[in-house]
This record gives structure tokens, C-alpha cells and sequence, in this order.
């Protein structure tokens, strides 16, 4: 594989977890190794999907701080930053093992809100093995995230059914 | 399954054909029967990847109009055009099967570049069964095209390593 680069789908707009999602089965379509690690989402919803079948072909799948304080309000804010710094360690680990493709699930949601700071994932970023390809998703890229990334695709929302009522749909939004 | 909406994912960045295969994928994690028909892809190509994992994973794959006029200098406009018709008659009948997601990829190609007609595809989407998800892909979704949807995503182009000189990356890009 040639150099990895440092990819960004952001925006708020349906199709950033997805396009990662489309990226991990392109890169398996050729072999490669690769690793999922979601922020901010609880794994007894999504493991059942989406997960439960990239699991069963192969991707090492990881979550963080599975619940925002924003939808689980008893979540102390302390804990969720803990989570993720722990995230930020474990992420070093996997910079040692041989993986060719590494999903950041809804990391910049934790930059966002205020669980990591710039810094701390712009050095972890400068760690990253030159062979490996990262994908960072989530809403709220910051400037400085952007300037450190190759390919940055922004999902801006034209229409979403959600806005006039539907529920989320099993097999579709989750 | 609940009803089924028309998803498009348009715009010039990165991630609409991917967030398309994210989208399989959760359908495939939910046991849904999925289709998948692309427009200007050359399966010689395509199939080795993605595709090939898709088939294995029971999608159906088929491939219209593999040859693009625009990087084929050979291959005659007309000719283009019929095989276009064709798609749509043979969308016409994957309706009258079970599937749960159709995905059109690249469709919308084949309307802005004038294979396609707008009424002609607004008139398939007519017919389309109540409970079958579709989703398109390709630049240039007309805003008609876009009325008739129910989410709508413009993937924007922020930044692109391949406007820098890279070149596509197995596994990456394809």
C-alpha cells in the first residue's frame, strides 16, 4: 500500500459514519487490515448492525465513551474526558500494530464538545505510522484538523427526513 | 421494513459511491436484500474490490453503460444513450422483486451528461415500490431530482490529495 493520508468526513449532512463504513469494505475488498474505533456510540445498538457484520469480516472494532452526555444525562462530563483520553492511548497502541486503514468514528464530535483538545489529537495524529491511512469523522472539523488532513469531504445537509418527523430506521439510519 | 425513501448523494468530494456501500453494508447487518446497479464503472475494475465483496456478501451486482464517452473516445454517444434506456428498463423490473435497498450508482452521471432524460428518471422513481429504499449517486443531482427525494446530501469537496498530484490508491479510492 502507498502512504496513508489523513482523511476527513464532516459536515452535517447524512452519509460521514457511512462513507467510512464504505471505505473499511473497499480496503477489505483488497485485504487490507483494519481497525474501527467509534466514539459516542453505544455498541448494545450499533454491534447489532453494521458492526456486528464488519466484525464478522474481519475489523477490529473498538468503542469510547459509548454514551454523550447530551442523550444520557446522568453521564458525568469528568468520565466521558477520561474515556476519551484513555481512546487517545489506546489509538498509540494501535499505531503499533500493522493495520492499513484506521477509522475514527465520531472523533471530532469529542473535539467539538470539548472532551479532547485540538492539541492532544494533533499530536496523536504526528504519531501516526506512514503507511497507515486514518479516517476521522464527525461533525465540527476545525480548521487546524483540516489543514493536517489530504482528502476532507464536508456532508452538508440539503434534506433529511428526520427534520420532518421520520424515526431513524433499522437498516437504514442505524 | 418501514417505507422506503429516494436517499441522493451528490456534490464533487469523496464519499458518495462510499457512503452508497456504507449504506449496503447496514442493510446487510439488518438481513435486508439489497441490489446494486452502477452506471460508468468497468466491473474489470470495480469487480476485483468492492464489488466482488458485495457479491460475496449476497448483493446483486450489475453494471450499465461501463464505458464513459468521456474517458472511451471510441465508444459512440448513441450507443451510450441505448445502454442507459436499458438500465432503466431493467430497474423497471427489479422493482417487481423483494429488495429492500436499490442502489443507482453514478446515475445522476447519466443524466448531466445527457444520457439520460430528467422525466425519465422521475418516471421510474414513479414506479417505485413503497417499501424499497433507493439511493442515487453522482454529481450534478437536478434540484427536481432532489424535490423528489427525501434526504439529500451534498458531498463538498474541501480538499482532494488527487488535485495535488496523487494518484488513486487501490484499496482507497477504488
Amino acid at each position: 500500500m502507498k502512504k496513508g493520508l489523513i482523511q476527513i468526513y464532516t459536515g452535517d449532512g447524512k452519509g460521514k459514519t457511512t462513507a467510512a463504513i464504505g471505505q473499511i469494505v473497499r480496503a477489505l475488498g483488497h485485504n487490507l487490515k483494519v481497525c474501527y474505533i467509534s466514539f459516542f456510540k453505544d455498541p448494545a445498538k450499533w454491534s447489532y448492525g453494521e458492526m456486528g457484520i464488519l466484525r464478522k469480516w474481519g475489523v477490529d472494532v473498538y468503542h469510547f465513551a459509548t454514551k454523550h452526555p447530551c442523550f444520557y444525562k446522568k453521564i458525568r462530563k469528568e468520565l466521558v474526558r477520561q474515556e476519551c483520553l484513555c481512546a487517545l492511548g489506546f489509538i498509540a497502541e494501535i499505531f503499533e500494530r500493522d493495520y492499513d486503514l484506521l477509522v475514527l468514528d465520531e472523533i471530532n464530535i469529542a473535539l467539538r464538545d470539548g472532551f479532547l483538545k485540538e492539541d492532544e489529537i494533533l499530536l496523536l495524529l504526528k504519531k501516526k505510522p506512514k503507511l497507515l491511512e486514518v479516517v476521522l469523522t464527525g461533525r465540527g472539523a476545525t480548521p487546524e484538523l483540516i489543514k493536517r488532513a489530504s482528502l476532507v469531504t464536508e456532508m452538508k445537509k440539503i434534506k433529511h427526513p428526520l427534520d420532518r418527523g421520520t424515526k431513524s430506521r433499522k437498516g437504514i439510519e442505524y
